[in-house]
């Protein structure tokens, strides 16, 4: 992994083989980041992805043991339990141009992973929803 | 919906049952917003998403009666007739993995949609473009 | 091509028939941005999307006559060989709402292109990684 900070952004390149999101989450750690928004391209080749079941409140995993490009990496870092919680989506491209996708629960990076965070002064905060069994982002009682 | 402001950005969240952008246009609104950029991901219970037939000058629709992970809401913020417009694409994904999309009419969040908007200090306009009959980007005048 | 900036955002609408990323690429010159990400939705008339082979190290072309929705524009700019290098992922959508996607290589746009740019202030590079021979960030020397 290669970062550098200019202002409030970070720019990130994950590197060949490396794991997502362990690897984002020690920057994350280490830089004492606690909220901000990220976008992403690269491609990766391995990913889990996930589809929540609303009704059974899981995920559902998926296993893509296949190289895919990532069309976009979309997703937001909060506080949930005193760690920095990556939530990422991604959009995946297959070699004939189909495209696939879901909740991103690991990948691991070939060759590149490009990603632009922008982070906010103030940490953001994720509670469990009770309704659904999941880590919401929770901003009532932060308005500024 | 919650949100919360830090400096030009905006994290929103709309909640379950949600209608958007309904919701949202209430918040540019509420806090006269003219000009931005967002990207998101979350979940939806139904979704009407759109195709512009160049040809016919007009929006082919599609209804998405079924659960669907957002993996990308992409889009802008710009004013057209007196209002804040929201203009927004996104990129669903079905619990097998496959991906669909469109340009965004309308849609019922569940459980969550998490949103980070970018404003612009100036606002961004929309004037209607004669040869689609779209409401455009307009930036002529206004390079600064 | 119009386009406005604010502050470090640069806001650009591709106009109809426009070529991208070629007259993108000018922009970036004109405007010397050496460093910055952008997103983007609107719909292209053509398209060639491409998948990168890691086993022969070679990008493989996907053709894509028909028009297309983009569901998510998800890029770049670095400077490689001296000159400002566009690195841009996309989505499209079909008129039945199926996705597809890669690496853009180039695109004709139709009706309109709308692009958010993030840019920084110190520019970013690429140079060659040796090992798939792909222009990599190379953010190496420029923590801050």
């Amino acid at each position: 992994m290669q970062f550098v900070r200019q202002k409030n952004i970070y720019l990130i390149r994950f590197e060949d083989e490396e794991a997502f999101p362990e690897r984002f989450q020690e920057l994350l750690a280490a830089e004492s980041i606690g909220g901000g928004s990220f976008t992403g391209i690269g491609a990766l080749m391995r990913s889990r992805i996930a589809f929540f079941d609303t009704e059974a409140r899981e995920y559902q995993d998926i296993e893509l043991d296949e190289q895919l490009e990532v069309l976009a990496l979309v997703g937001n870092v909060a506080v949930y339990e005193q760690a920095p919680l990556v939530h990422a989506h991604a959009m995946l491209g297959r070699r004939d141009g189909t495209a696939l996708g879901g909740h991103l629960r690991r990948a691991t990076v070939r060759p590149t992973l490009e990603v632009f965070l922008h982070v906010v002064s103030d940490p953001l905060r994720r509670t469990l929803d009770p309704k659904y069994g999941l880590p919401a982002l929770d901003l009532k009682h932060e308005h500024s």
